[in-house]
C-alpha cells in the first residue's frame, strides 16, 4: 500500500511507499506517522494505493505465531495496541481518503475501507476477511461497518465464513463505489482525484466532518472492543493452537 | 420451519420439527423453549430451515379473527406478548443463527431474518411482509432492520405496499447473502454450515457479540414499541373489521 | 414539483402546483405551508411528482450570487433558515410521502428523497448532488442518510465528486425502490398509490411512526449542523468566489 497526498497545486507527491501488504506493528506505526504528517501538510486529500498486484494481505499468521510464541501476554498487548492505533488514525483523519485497490485486499486491508471516504477498485481486486478461520474476531471496526454497508447477512458471511467478494460484488453491495478496467485503472483514478482536488479544501474537510462526526464515538468504542477481544484470543492457548493448525492446513493444501 | 443445532462433532441433530409455517402463540413459545435449549447445549451454531415448500407464512388471519372475536382485550395482549417474546429470543440468542430458506417467507418469517446471522435462499424463495394490507404494523423489528438493510424506500414499499421480493432481489438488496439452485440447495447449505462449524465456538460467539451487542438495546426498544402497537390495533374494532375484510377479499379472489 | 394529497375516497386532488424545479426560500416556504395543510386535511398520504421533464434542479447558483452579493450576512442566514425549515417539514411529516421522479433530481431534490417514504423513478430520472463543486456542503440530511443507504463510498462519491446516478443505479443501491418505463410511469405510480391509499390511515401513519421515530432526533441534529455549515460558507468571501467561478466555468463550457 502506498500513501500519497494530493497537494494544492494538483500534483501527486509520494509520502510513504513501504508495503502494507503484510502489516506488522512496525509498519502500522509508520502508517500512523505518515497519516499524522499528511494531516499537517497543505494537501487536500489522501490517496491510498498499492504497488504491484496485492493491496493488502492482512496480518501474517506466521508473524503472529512467531511473536506470540515468545511472550504471549506481552506480545498480544503490543500487537492489539498497534492495530487499535492504526485503526484510530483512520477514524480521526480529517481530510478525505481516496482508496484505489488494484488487487486482493484481505483482513485489515478490507476492514478499514469503510473508514475511508471514496473507494475505487480494479476488476482484478477482491475482498476477504477470513477472521473466524484464523481464530480471529473482526477488526478495523468491520463488526460495525460491514453490517451497516453490506447488510448483516453478507457481512456475517464474510466475517464468519470467509466469503470472498469480487470487485463487482463489492461494488453492487456498497463496499466499493466504482470498478474500473485494470489497464486504465490508474488513469481513471487520477482523473477523478484531480477533479476532486480542484474543490475547496475547507468544503472537502467540512463535508467529511458532517458525514463522519456523528459516527466517531461509535467507531472508537467498536475499535476498542474489537482490539480487547483480539488481545484476549491471542493471550489464550487455544488462539495460538488455532493459528498453528491454520498454518498447518495451508501448508498441507500446497 | 425446523430448528437444528450443529454440534461439536459436526453432525446435525434435529432439535425441533414442528411447523412454523403458521406460527401461533403456542408454536412461538415452543420455538423460544427450543432456542433456550440450543443456547445451553454444546452446539456451535443454529440452523433454521424448513421441510416442504414453505418457510413461514406469518400469523394466520383466520386464527387472529377466531381469538380476537372471543375476548379482544385479553387475546390481543396474549398474542402480542407471544410475538414479543419470540422476537426477543432471536435478539438474545448468542450463537450464530444460519437460515436456509427454500420457499416463501412471509410476515414474521421474513421480518426476523435480519435478527439471524447468515441467510441463504433457494431460487424458489420469496419474501413478503404485507402488514398494511392486513391492518397490521411492522413486527420482528422490521421497522428498524428493513430500512437499515434495504434502504428506506424499498423497506417501506415492502411494509406499506406489500411488495414481494424474489430471492435474487432479496440477495442484491442485502436481506439474503447468497442464492442457490433449488436442486442442490441443501447440499450447498450443509457444505457451508460444516465449514462454519469447524471454527472455534468462542470465536463464533464473540464475533457475533461484537456485531450485535451495540444494537441489542435498540432492537429491544423497537420490538417493545412494535408489539405495543400491534396490541392496540388488535384491541380496536377497526382492526378486527380490517382482518374480516381482508379474509373476505381473499375468499372472493379465489 | 407538484404536491398532491391522496384523499379518503381515493381521488387525487391537486394541492400545490408551483415549480420546485428551482427552489428559492419563497418556494420552500410555500412547500412548508402546503405540507402543513396536507398534514391537517383528511388525506392518507402525500404524492410528490413533477410536471414536465425535470423533478428538481436544486438551489440556483445565480440566485445565490444575486442575494449574497447584496447582503452576505443577512442573506446567508435567510437562505440557510429556509433550507432548514424546508427539510424539517419533511422530517416531521407524519403521513407517508410517495415520490414519483420522472426526470433529473439535483441537489436538495435528491437529498430529501431518503426523508420520503416510497420513491419510484422513471427510466429517464437521474440523481446528482454536486455540492463540493458548487462550494457547498451536503444538505437535506444527505450527510447522514446517503451513507446509510448507499454505503459511505458511493455517498461520498456523490457528495464530493458529483457522481451522477442513473435511475437503475439509484434503484440497485436503494435510493429508489422501483424504476418504471417513462411511457407508463404515471399509470404504474397511480395504480400503486391507489392500492396504498386503500390501507387504513392509522396503520399507515403508525407504521411510518415506527420506521421513523427513532431517527427523528438524529435527523434534526444533522439538519441543524448542515445548515449552520452552509450559512458559514455563504457568509465567507471564498464561498461567493467559488459560486462565481462555478458560474463562469458553466458559461465557458457552453
Amino acid at each position: 500500500m502506498k500513501i500519497w497526498t494530493y497537494d494544492k497545486c494538483v500534483s501527486v507527491s509520494e509520502l510513504v511507499s513501504y508495503e502494507l501488504k503484510r502489516p506488522s506493528p512496525l509498519i502500522m506505526k509508520e502508517v500512523c506517522r505518515a497519516l499524522g504528517n499528511a494531516a499537517a501538510d497543505d494537501s487536500k486529500l489522501l490517496l491510498l494505493s498499492s504497488v504491484g498486484t496485492v493491496f493488502c494481505s492482512g496480518l501474517e499468521p506466521s508473524y503472529l505465531i512467531g511473536r506470540l510464541s515468545t511472550d504471549r501476554r506481552k506480545e498480544s498487548s503490543r500487537i492489539a495496541e498497534a492495530v487499535r492505533d492504526f485503526v484510530l488514525a483512520f477514524i480521526h483523519f480529517k481530510k478525505p481518503i481516496v482508496v484505489a485497490i488494484n488487487g486482493p485486499a484481505l483482513g485489515l486491508g478490507a476492514s478499514i475501507l469503510p473508514l475511508c471516504d471514496v473507494v475505487w477498485a480494479s476488476e482484478r481486486a477482491w475482498f476477504q476477511t477470513p477472521c473466524a478461520a484464523l481464530h480471529l474476531t473482526p477488526s478495523g471496526c468491520s463488526s460495525y461497518t460491514f453490517p451497516q454497508i453490506l447488510g448483516v447477512a453478507l457481512a456475517n458471511e464474510m466475517l464468519f465464513c470467509g466469503r470472498k467478494l469480487t470487485a463487482q460484488e463489492a461494488c453492487s453491495r456498497g463496499l466499493v463505489s466504482q470498478v474500473f478496467w485494470p489497464t486504465t485503472f490508474n488513469q481513471e483514478v487520477m482523473l477523478r482525484v484531480k477533479e476532486m482536488a480542484s474543490c475547496n479544501a475547507v468544503v472537502l474537510e467540512e463535508s467529511k466532518c458532517l458525514v463522519r462526526s456523528i459516527l466517531i464515538p461509535v467507531l472508537e468504542e467498536v475499535n476498542e472492543k474489537e482490539c480487547q477481544m483480539l488481545k484476549q484470543l491471542w493471550c489464550s492457548t487455544k488462539g495460538l493452537e488455532a493459528l498453528f493448525s491454520y498454518m498447518h492446513s495451508k501448508t498441507t493444501e500446497k
